[in-house]
């Protein structure tokens, strides 16, 4: 309720090891804190813009009737050899042995376990498709972890697991996970394009990485641009429309580049329609079909009697990126003036009251006003410091709660100072100011 | 919805490695599956109990005030060796060396991290007190992990650390979590006392473990039984009646076996009171004054000028642990019938139809029911699988929702067969069976 009680520890200055403007920001307003190299801690700014990513992240998954599951973060050795893949993935696992000189690892992905649960469990094509998801940290060991939470290397990721008995029933797994993220991008307020990929030490022929445009990012991108008028609108969760908004965005190049071929680009893409430019992958699905579930021996029944691996595909989004990748596209630096949008915002108004000493009527009046917007379930808090105009002024910009009302000495009826952050300021009445938020809130 | 959409592996035969009757149930209704020696990937059922539990711990720490944050797994081991722990803590720590040969390790607990992003932010007595928390997942190398998630390696745990100016305030904020920790156990059904302990690994000389009785249980307990009588009732949280409250509990003898005296035992308690029994933790809180602040430095100014230690406790609450603890003591071995508290359960209500080949309309009933259960937000599933009517409800039991609709093929009217899981039978009109669930969900 009371900044002044809350653990935000704010610095003064911009930390010089940060590079990017997330990393920068993250550490001036105290939304996390380094333990070492690459590993974070979340404090109670990061930690709840990070939940509430989250929790959209879960509510888009469930929507595509994907089943949440929670698979540890240690695992053995034992599975990864049976796919093949613990030689080869190198350096970034990080192996462990336990008190037992048993080998195990901490997970930087799941198709092993998650392939081993399947298969102990489902044997019939009746029982698919299977699509099960977890939100769980994983960890790669990068020899040269940088720009925060970006690429950190303990961090936290939703990946998703489809089962399916034919190329057919996965291709249609794949779309609902390639809408599904379209939706959920959209409800963080981001323009996320989805581009053909490589598929890297995952596997398999088919990948989409889901790319949101930032000059700070580490892709390297080559698209048509009018791939950013795609309109998705209300599409229904069946084979055919899901197939033919695939197709509206495979209209346009659109790679990255890794996939990148300057002929192919120069001569399906008008020169005025070409941009090259750079972006943060923050998803990336892929379909594989029985890459894993072949040496793995995860094989269903077939109508006809037969046998046949199940075919799989493997679906990540970087919820930990995520709030790095939407302070890249929002914060303006310039300004200092961060906004965050209103479904994932640490908090969604700050009250701004100018306290003196000898006269707390301007606190009294944000605390009535706290209590109205609580009432309304907007989530509020109330800078109760001493501290002037405008270093308020500039810490709430820098925290980027999208609305802010200033109790200054003058402020009198029932008119507030009403502001969205960074725009100029209104005189409105608390009902019509609860009335915008919620209005918005209800289309987010 | 459906059962049969649900991945919900459901064991025919008790499995043999599973000792306790929690772990045994756990298996059996596929909330877990065992990955490696003493870890465990949790299932969609499963999941959503923890995830409940979680919740209600997470709304209790909140209520007296303490902010979430999220330490991460790993842990640099130099913070350890500050505090003197590193080469104490022995073999139960994972220790683990990264890329660069850096010594890590798999956080068993977080008193030195946290003391750490305490010192770099708070420099006076002005920001105390801080309750801080944090829900992230342990490990703990145990030789014999047994008992399924009872005594894991990879465990789920609330942890919070409170930092304070001065012994009596600290005081002050062991005693909230001490309400606080009663409040959550209730909440889950749960009777659990407080019980004078020793502080192990953590230190310090103040220590009240929270026992469950169950004869399943590994701490022996020893107590006056009239503890199990005392009222909590609403308690403010205000320093003097968060004393006389626990006051209250210390009245009675009550200790685990490494604080028991026998001589004072029968000094102290009649024998028609005395209750030697077993118990399962599920939760420890700990006072230990400056045991890492001093050492790590951690120091704040005071008031007169001077600068002093911070005074720190820590308080744990396995999250985990709690899913099989709940069963211990709820599940009906003989009877075969488990019955979760309504507030952790993984469905409120299961919607049983007889289903027949050439003949829906029991199904399509269902359908009805789910939604207008669905609307009034019951949680609820149908087992639309085409098993025997005894079959259906061994599972229904066995899955444990506090509650059944049963559809059979003479169902007729407005009337519903409505089943307190275990309980007889009533016939009720939809509305009636909505109102009793809503009621019963208000209270808890």
């Amino acid at each position: 309720m009371y900044i002044s009680k809350s653990f935000i520890p704010i610095l003064k200055d911009i930390p010089s090891e940060a590079k990017i403007k997330s990393h920068q920001l993250m550490l001036r307003v105290g939304m996390i804190k380094q333990s070492s190299a690459g590993i974070y801690s979340w404090l109670p700014l990061g930690f709840k813009v990070m939940k509430k990513i989250e929790q959209i992240v879960r509510e888009e998954q469930n929507k595509i009737g994907a089943q949440e599951i929670l698979m540890p973060t240690i695992q053995s050795s034992e599975i990864w050899k049976e796919s093949g893949r613990y030689d080869d993935y190198g350096e970034e696992m990080l192996r462990i042995k336990d008190r037992q000189n048993r080998e195990m690892l901490y997970g930087p992905t799941n198709e092993e376990l998650v392939t081993d649960i399947f298969r102990s469990s489902i044997k019939s094509y009746k029982s698919l498709p299977q699509l099960l998801y977890h939100i769980q940290w994983k960890f790669r060991d990068e020899i040269r972890p940088r720009f925060g939470i970006m690429r950190g290397r303990e961090f936290y990721m939703k990946d998703a697991y489809s089962f399916d008995v034919s190329d057919e029933e996965a291709f249609f797994s794949y779309n609902k996970f390639f809408i599904s993220y379209l939706r959920t991008f959209k409800r963080l307020g981001l323009t996320a394009i989805p581009m053909a990929a490589d598929t890297g030490p995952i596997g398999g022929n088919l990948s989409h990485e889901f790319i949101i445009l930032a000059e700070t990012g580490e892709s390297k991108i080559f698209t048509d641009k009018r791939i950013f008028d795609v309109e998705t609108g209300d599409i229904e969760v069946e084979k055919k429309s899901l197939e033919d908004l695939r197709k509206k965005y495979e209209e346009f190049y659109s790679v990255t580049d890794e996939k990148f071929n300057k002929d192919e680009f120069e001569k399906t893409v008008e020169k005025k329609n070409r941009l090259i430019t750079k972006g943060i992958e923050v998803g990336h699905i892929f379909y594989f079909a029985d890459k894993y579930s072949k040496p793995m021996n995860a094989a269903v029944d077939l109508p006809g009697g037969k046998k046949d691996f199940v075919k799989m595909g493997s679906y990540g989004i970087g919820v930990s990126r995520l709030v790095g990748a939407i302070i890249e596209a929002k914060f303006d630096e310039k300004n200092e003036i961060m906004k965050w949008p209103i479904s994932v915002a640490p908090y969604e108004l700050i009250i701004i009251p100018m306290i003196n000493k000898n006269d707390n009527t301007a606190l009294i009046k944000a605390e009535n006003i706290f209590y109205e917007l609580t009432k309304n379930n907007i989530d509020t808090v109330i800078d109760d410091t001493d501290e002037n105009y405008s270093s308020k002024i500039k810490k709430s910009n820098l925290i980027g709660a999208p609305y802010q009302i200033i109790i200054g000495k003058k402020s009198e009826g029932d008119l507030l100072e009403f502001k969205e952050t960074g725009k100029e300021a209104k005189n409105l009445p608390l009902n019509e100011i609860i009335k915008t938020i919620k209005e918005l809130k209800v289309k987010n």
